[in-house]
């Protein structure tokens, strides 16, 4: 099979300090990877299919590099509380009424809005993943999957959750990576993080995990431990193997010395930092000293929603305002962190995040039309400042159209919102008493 | 001519402390206001029109305090700079290429941008008003209207804009209002403010004034004169008369008590303030003093759009993080501003802002059936914290429809989008030489 792009604005980020468009161009897709870019009208070949981009900007499908997708069936029901409280009080009580089913339902309808959105590939971290990998294989995207545990519930669970990693990995042709997922180092104890060390090592898989979600929680466990909980993942091991940060708002200046040293990468999610006041990450130094960062949405209860275009836009100004200087984070920099550094937070910088021959085929097609890009003097611009989820017109996984004109050829949306729907009253009890988990890091 | 919209969910904000959504509800317009909010099925009247809001949610129409709508002809110019430069070497220099006719196409594209999006009123602070003014007229929203005006153009500049006032006051079914536009206390000495001042007294209308856009000019300010912009405008006399003011980034505490006792409004513009590291305005300890404060855009070459969606989310979450405090800037607090608090900056706290029997019938249904607001828990948290302009599926002004299914019925948007496009290159010329006005606060 394949499949012609033609007429396309193509974006490409070679470093982070540079950023082109080609201008008229035409994208060649064999199977489930791009074959060639070259001026409109120079390919030889006749294609299977042809997609007209006329107008409109070829860019990677954007990547959500830290999410736990099914919560959005939990999304508004946590507002204007402290991170204690929404905790305690809200969201870990909530997913005491948590059943396998709502997972499918919820990843279906988390995959629906992410395609929307232009997103293609997830690193997911949640609970009864099987479910959740099903959905993935029926919606046609690209999926980082771990199913999350937590210290108390013992290896045995552990032992599970690995078993889950080997049962998905490379499956729906390779679609689906999986991960380890311990929680934090706050629900988890040395051994039991030593554990999923071996097992993913074990296993030739990564590590995602929570840590140093605010510069307090840093601060907490250096009074107990004497060090950092970044440190002490390092001194655990774990950060010998591949590994995916989720957050590291707290890093301190020695962790992200440290983390420019290892396989890690960082999974920035702005969003929920801003709305639960959990101070800006340092993404800035994190980015000089070295350190791989990727954007990520987190939870829809805390962000309610899955929008990477929002995570882009918030990191860029945010940094600028810590930074006091409009000048840093620049458009260049911006974009190269949306598409090559979230490939490579994900674990898969050598085969998505660039449009380039010989990656693989996870694109989308943005319109550029709207009167909110007009005139179009910087289309680098365009996409940080002023695109909408709304502008993705096309999206393409593996070489597969699965949205076209924003209809959605793999999922029945109707149909997700009603099964979800269905359950909306239980889901929204919140009984305190049966939370699965305390926090007090 | 009467205008019927069925079974909608309604949305009032009495109080900052309180939100409400009404379910089920029929609103019947009259002519140009709302004469009934009834539950579905109670009205007795038959309307000449019909429109079935199943699924939607009917709020007031979004209203932008303050911008330079024409700016979008510039939008995506001038990135990644500081505030000095983004004026000295940016703004300044391409406004020396502005025409008459500019402002017109602007104005057009810009009043569509913000149709779409669901902005029905807008304070703007432009050149050549009188085109400006055309093109509301022609698009069928409100506007609050100022022709900008600097101190070295002398008083005969400010005599012409006074002129503009007169003119247009009351204009385009009363759609139209009009306030004088003294650029800034940087830009304008003492006597041109007087006159200003002089001239808005005796037409009956309004100020609309940038003010302490930076702490940074607060601080030279006082340096300079012994006393802030703020408190130099009170002692001018300006801040008896309604005064819109533009950002008060830079407020201290003692300018937040002086102007809780004037009859002073303030545009608050996050996106600007974030993408040029101007600092975080103390929205919460204005609002906790009783200052009135409204959402606005400033124009789309710092905010690269005109979103009041993107404004409102931003103000809560820079607000939370600012605070360091989570439970700041509730839903409801955010709600009331974007509504009510505009409303009152743009000086027709009176008439529109809120959905009620006799109030201007200026609204917006918007979709809540995209996946990204399901399952719908909370309407106030969609709408904060998930809502996007291009879920505004309906918007009336004055009791006209002016966009139906997202079609504007106004304006010609292709046409408006290909007589901007053809004057991008002599847009985008720069000529620092040639700049309008030097920026040294």
């Amino acid at each position: 099979m394949s499949l012609l792009i033609r007429h396309a604005k193509v974006l490409q980020c070679p470093s982070p300090g540079a950023v082109r468009v080609l201008d008229n161009h035409d994208v060649l897709i064999r199977d489930n990877r791009i074959v060639s870019i070259s001026p409109s009208g120079s390919a030889a070949d006749t294609p299977d299919e042809i997609l007209d981009a006329h107008g409109m900007l070829l860019m990677p499908g954007l990547i959500n590099c830290h999410s736990h997708v099914p919560m959005v069936i939990f999304r508004g029901l946590a507002e204007d509380v402290s991170l204690e409280k929404w905790f305690n009080e809200y969201m870990w009580p909530l997913e005491s009424n948590l059943q396998e089913e709502d997972v499918y339902w919820g990843m279906l309808l988390g995959l629906a809005e992410m395609i929307e959105a232009g997103v293609t590939c997830v690193a997911d971290h949640y609970f009864f993943m099987d479910r959740a990998a099903e959905a993935v294989q029926q919606a046609g995207t690209r999926a980082a999957l771990g199913w999350a545990v937590f210290g108390n519930q013992g290896t045995a669970a552990l032992d599970r959750t690995a078993q889950f990693c080997k049962r998905w990995n490379a499956a729906a042709d390779g679609r689906i990576t999986t991960w380890m997922a311990p929680h934090a180092p706050y629900t988890c104890d040395d051994d039991f993080l030593r554990a999923a060390r071996d097992r993913a090592d074990e296993l030739g898989v990564g590590i995602h995990i929570h840590v140093a979600e605010t510069r307090g929680q840093t601060e907490a466990h250096v009074k107990k431990r004497g060090i950092t909980p970044i440190r002490l993942l390092d001194d655990l091991g774990l950060l010998r193997l591949p590994t995916l940060l989720a957050h590291a708002v707290g890093a301190t200046e020695d962790d992200i010395r440290l983390l420019a040293d290892r396989p890690a990468g960082v999974a920035h999610c702005p969003k929920t930092y801003l709305k639960l006041a959990m101070g800006i990450a340092p993404v800035v130094a994190m980015r000089k000293a070295g350190v791989t960062v990727g954007l990520g949405t987190d939870g829809a209860v805390s962000n309610n929603t899955l929008d990477v275009w929002e995570s882009m836009r918030l990191m860029a100004m945010t940094q600028k305002e810590a930074c006091g200087a409009a000048e840093m984070m620049t458009l260049a920099e911006t974009l190269h962190i949306a598409t090559r550094g979230s490939a490579q937070v994900v674990g898969l910088g050598d085969r998505i995040g660039a449009v380039e021959p010989g990656c693989l085929a996870d694109l989308i097609l943005v319109d550029l039309n709207g009167p909110h890009h007009q005139p179009l003097h910087s289309v680098p611009a365009s996409l940080v400042y002023a695109a909408r989820a709304s502008d993705v017109h096309t999206v393409i996984v593996n070489g597969k159209v699965i949205m076209r004109d924003r209809r959605l050829l793999t999922l029945d949306k109707a149909d997700i919102i009603r099964q979800v729907s269905r359950s909306l009253e239980r889901l929204s009890r919140r009984v305190p008493e049966s939370r699965i988990q305390v926090y007090a890091p």
